[in-house]
């Protein structure tokens, strides 16, 4: 069978090309067989402006970082997974040596930066992938391969909550819902979040934050200020929330963040986006808020396994469909018209 | 004696008052007599701009609040002080009964917003005051006057700096060489920093900040860029800082720090100013710091005069000059101009 | 109606009063028409031994904390409720004065341990009693009065539980299936942690626990030792535990504890035992291990609140009979022997 | 030159080999030149008693772990040192890839419990020894090879005072003026603590604590009851102390803390001892205590290097004495006599 591989062009233009022979792992990595690969808000950006943040796309760079697959082959000092193995995979590969890795912020690691999915390694919008052992995560019994590619995105919301350092019962207010936003509602109700209320401009994706167990949902319209969306919120929760987390990287939604929380207040930053934010923070300063930024996710993929093979957090309810990796343009077309949640990329679906 | 008393007209306007008599202290307030009150930033962009962050200088508003002071009544109920006692005051007078004051956060009381010196109660920009007694806290005896009027000052900066949670050796960057700069500064390496950098446009404040304490100082220019000054502190300090803090309030600098701090590090902001600031807050997020507000003092008046009366913390070298409340238009002028570092006013050196 | 208390007469022995006026409320305070008072673990020490820890009764001492009522007068400068209102008890008065209280620890209040129910107040195994208006808690209209009663021991467990700063996720092992024991589970439950295991003498509490939704229970005989328990749990849990809770206050049970957690773990201390433990604190060193103290609670009613409101603690789980205060014999008498998890007195129940 | 080695045979009884040949450093590892090694509490008890909490002397085990020396040989790999280096080593070697490596918890990463000093690896208490490059840390110019055996000790107290997340002015009870009560003085004082008062049988050290900066001492008598050690040192400290730091691992020191400490307050337990420890955790529980265990250091060596070059911390005034390898037996009678502070074994001063 004929192997494929998604490779970025330029800014708005990708190419799909075959290929026959894998590349063989070395003694501590392993040959995954590819099950699907979820197209992430990252891959979009990258996709049609070729950068995010400070992330520039490299010519011929295969993305693809939300991946899951069975292991085919493992090189010889591999212990902790085995042919056959149905595994999710951690994107990014830390070097465990630097002061980063050494104090436990391996997601911080600069060497990090250079050596995860599209950049140095292939990412995994391809039919195989070598990886390194270490980075697999086996899947419970009960988990499928689709929901695996979930866990990528739930490890990187654990992992947000996480820095949060939620109190029992903090009230939550979340700007967008999006896939993140979806994830963190859940995942903080997981967590032990009392109220928790999020807004969008999309009226379909606040229905399904609703049916995920948002107490309070707010539709937004393109006018309104950063002021009028605060009070707004404050009426419906009835007091200011605990926590704010800003899914979207918008300046003014980071904004409405910061007008929105209780004096002492915290401001969750995973949202990412590309230019200077102008944000009120003397009014941060006065209300003594913590402005929290998060990377990526950090020894977290267990927990997200946990949470979703538990159903404590309903992953599968995000994926809106599963589309061909011969398809590929479909699905980003369907994305940048903001059509679906969550869609994932699989070569096991091509005619 | 004459009394007088320094009032707000309108921006850009002070007016001084005679008046005889003293307002009567309640069962639990005392009556100070005034020995002297710094004039903070607060107080001169009031004066100027009538208006700080949120707050509006109202008319005839009195001013001060870093304010020492001799006991000479109190009320039947007061226990903690007596005529005679010397004095430094706390300016903030919360409910103690909110959910804020409950949690230990009386420093975000909103009851407090409204009923600190200039707003609901006289400042101290007085021959004399009535104060709550419990807000009165007695200066050790080797402690002057003069340096009890920097109580105040200590006290916001050690409040700021535990928000920091300073670990053993962190290194510090500090922009601003002014007070709360220099204090930043000494209350840092009392409690525990390592190497500290601080950058100011003004040469002999830097000359100052060298003399107490600053490992490295950095003199900038009006045309440089965050980037360019993140990048020279870097060099100086051989690496990245833990913590950041930004003493100005202005957008520029605060994206300074977050160029500048170490990944996973911190952004204290005791600064305030007056608008939006525009700050690279994906860079903040990717480097996943955090960004701290801080809002006036919080129990820190004992260990404020602990730091001073031990030597710790060198505030009578911040007293540029004691002038009498008399010529009050001079002191301010001279902060206008940007020289001397704390002015005092006081009604004590009155001819 | 006539209207009675329960009184101390000396250890083993309690005596019935009747009395016919009430007590007049102070401005500040509410006159309370008592639903029910639960009986706590430490009502029965005091009641047989006369005393806990360093706590003794005192003689004609009044007990009774874990009330629930409706307001019947307030005092003229009460705003908080209003007659007729139902209401739940905070038990605890601190001064919120003290250095204690302004850093928000007025559980830890030393005034408070003198004018707790009991001591300075009349308790409530009352048919009426005074209080201070602001530690009154309206009940929400879904909540019964008997629901009431559970109001503090979930706040209480609510604080151990914040006091253990859970990270999402833990796994968790709980020494003791009373009351405290199964809220410990039920509300840790409910703020994020993972599995739980749980451990007692009796099967019966166990078979509550599991229908509570404890994950692993473990039946446990007088013989064994700590060390073989250790091993036991986390054989089941198929791997140590990150936090340890002890329910018992006894000695051997807390050294269970420090066997059994992970390296790197917490044991919380929520019970209280009456002598000397002795503990293995090397291996405690060693596993780098948090022992942590716990002491009533601590602005938790809000949370208890809406925690059993909301459903998610199932307090009513807990009630195993509503007994006549007239017949306090009888409850005490069920306790003394290990039967029934949580019994209420009841002016109401009298004939 | 022969070169020697100090082998433990059997409790109380050591001897002295030569060797010719050193090993060969792998390509990760180098070979040192030892100018000298400490002797540590841990190596006493273990010579002493064969034993130390559950560790146990192996027979043949080469001790030693407070090591510096001149590198000699290093491996193909190797790049943060070179011959002719002078270096402190990092006894402990984790595996840097399990749980607890991960989340920056190397300290107590079960791996490193069997490959440390006198397990699996040599000792220092030899005159050359290869050890990973990793580990070993070049020392500043200023600091001589001497105290660089001192930065093992200080590496381990400034992880204790880490855990305590001391705040500013703290103010610190240590009960044991030992190498480690010293060093738990200074490194406090060096991270911003208040008051210290420390306690001691021993009047000679007591004066040594004095010269380095303790504010109280108090000398105890071995009859002394924990309750009346914790009256005095609170009468002496006209408050009872925020944190209490016990350094000598015996249960009636902990209980002296646990009764001395603020309430809130903490409780540090860098000591280690051999056997069950009898406390009042009634009373820990009541005044909401923290008790904190601590195991070894955690990337605290180059911050114990900055405190040390600095002249933060006076690592030198520890120094006792420096006694040849050869006169061991010298050195260790000393020591368990009570006589000096710490002394150093050196092969440089073989005759």
């Amino acid at each position: 069978m004929v192997k494929q591989t998604l490779i970025f062009v330029k800014p708005g233009e990708l190419r799909l090309d075959e290929y026959q022979e894998d590349d063989e792992p070395s003694e501590t990595e392993v040959l995954i067989d590819v099950a699907a690969c979820g197209i992430c808000g990252t891959d979009l950006h990258l996709h049609v402006c070729g950068r995010i943040g400070p992330f520039k796309a490299k010519e011929n760079a295969i993305m693809g970082h939300e991946a899951s697959g069975t292991i085919v082959k493992v090189g010889s000092k591999v212990t902790n997974v085995k042919p056959g193995d149905r595994v999710c995979i951690e994107p990014h590969e830390p070097c465990w040596a630097c002061n980063f890795c050494r104090i436990g912020s391996s997601n911080l690691c600069p060497y990090g930066d250079v050596s995860s999915c599209g950049t140095n390694r292939y990412g995994f919008f391809r039919s195989t992938n070598v990886w390194p052992a270490i980075l697999c995560h086996k899947l419970p019994e009960n988990m499928t391969l689709e929901e695996g590619t979930l866990v990528e995105p739930v490890a990187c919301t654990v992992w947000a909550i996480k820095r949060a350092k939620l109190e029992g019962n903090d009230s939550i207010f979340i700007i967008g819902a999006g896939p993140i936003g979806l994830l963190c509602l859940m995942v903080s109700k997981a967590f032990g979040a009392g109220r928790i209320c999020i807004t969008d401009l999309n009226e379909k994706r606040l229905s399904i934050a609703k049916s995920l167990g948002a107490d309070y949902t707010l539709l937004t319209t393109p006018g309104e200020t950063s002021e009028e969306i605060a009070e707004k919120v404050k009426k419906i929760m009835g007091e200011a929330p605990d926590v704010a987390i800003d899914c979207t990287g918008l300046g003014p939604c980071i904004n409405t963040c910061i007008l929105t929380v209780q004096r002492g207040g915290k401001v969750l930053l995973p949202g990412l986006s590309a230019s200077l934010s102008s944000v009120d923070l003397t009014v941060a300063s006065l209300k003594e808020l913590n402005l929290i930024g998060v990377n990526r996710f950090n020894n977290t993929f267990p927990t997200a396994i946990d949470l979703i093979s538990s159903g404590r957090v309903n992953a599968k309810a995000l994926i809106s469909q599963v589309i061909s990796l011969e398809d590929y343009q479909t699905a980003f077309d369907a994305l940048k018209k903001g059509q679906g949640v969550k869609i994932l990329l699989s070569p096991k679906h091509n005619k």
